[in-house]
């Protein structure tokens, strides 16, 4: 069996058996924040279940390295439309310790995509369009940086309402311990 | 007891009772899938749940109504670098029903965005700067459409191994109920 058919006859069954009962939770974040975190498979439960989150407690949002790309990309408008539209009224950002985004090798990505039929020619296109694309795909070398620079971006972002905490964390994802980075309630405290 | 200090308390309490010992899991994603999906509340376990997935099985994406905002933007990095270097062999695209973004109404945003200080002026720098506020902001109308178009520009995007499946998928945020928009073994098979 595929991994489609798998999902989609779980799925049924799942839908059948009114197992979404168990999950039933309204459109608004009863912790009334948003988290932002890396899409790290040993996150996928423990990125919540290590601070005490309970299903329907957050907006979440997740991409690879939990690094923000551009102050007018799709991790700042989700942040800015859950502050202004969806009831969230913090901020958690949380990057982590043993990170794939940590310790990529950008050449060695791009060998891998060379092996699998990208050509030389289309990464010269792409260059002279305009992309870097090494800086596209490059990662982060330390954690604690990541989270720095991203409360930067956002805090200093122009469409930002300063007075909404953002808290910087690093998580360890062998034990969910945190680290403090940043106490968000200081930081918009300095702005009052 | 503020929302930081409760987490902090309760990840304290966590990692002291070895509670993490639930949650040990690999690296490497168990059913070598991405998964990009919705921030919404009502997807938070029900996400992942409704299709049969368990903690370690996925990479998981997420932002504001699934939306790929830029070809060279955080997302298609992620899928990217889930499927160059991070043991990703499929893609799931996910966008549900009764989406937040599916109904965002830009002008009330920024209506928000004023009450709470942002000025015209700094929109007008904004604007001048070229960036147009309302297409930042800007959700979809159709939920399927989205879907559709995220997969155009992943299967499109130059440096995508157009073997790759990309599965896209709409889900009922009440139920679960999955339809299938798109089967990415027929698309991948189209290219061998």
């Amino acid at each position: 069996m595929t991994l489609l058919e798998s999902i989609l006859a779980y799925n049924k069954d799942f839908v059948g058996n009114k197992e979404f009962e168990n999950y039933t939770t309204s459109k608004k974040p009863d912790k009334k924040a948003v988290l932002f975190t890396c899409m790290d498979t040993r996150l996928q439960d423990l990125g919540t279940k290590a601070l005490g989150f309970n299903n329907g407690d957050l907006k979440v949002v997740k991409n690879a390295g939990a690094i923000i790309t551009h102050p007018y990309g799709s991790t700042i408008k989700s942040l800015l439309v859950g502050i202004y539209a969806l009831g969230a009224e913090e901020i958690i950002i949380m990057a982590h310790k043993d990170c794939g985004m940590g310790c990529l090798d950008v050449s060695t990505v791009k060998d891998a995509m060379k092996e699998r039929g990208v050509t030389e020619e289309t990464f010269k296109i792409i260059e002279h369009s305009g992309v870097d694309v090494d800086s596209f795909l490059q990662g982060f070398k330390d954690a604690e940086e990541n989270v720095r620079r991203n409360i930067d971006m956002v805090y200093n972002h122009p469409l930002f309402d300063k007075s909404v905490p953002i808290h910087g964390l690093v998580i360890d994802p062998h034990t969910g311990e945190l680290d403090l980075i940043q106490d968000g309630y200081e930081l918009a405290a300095q702005n009052k």
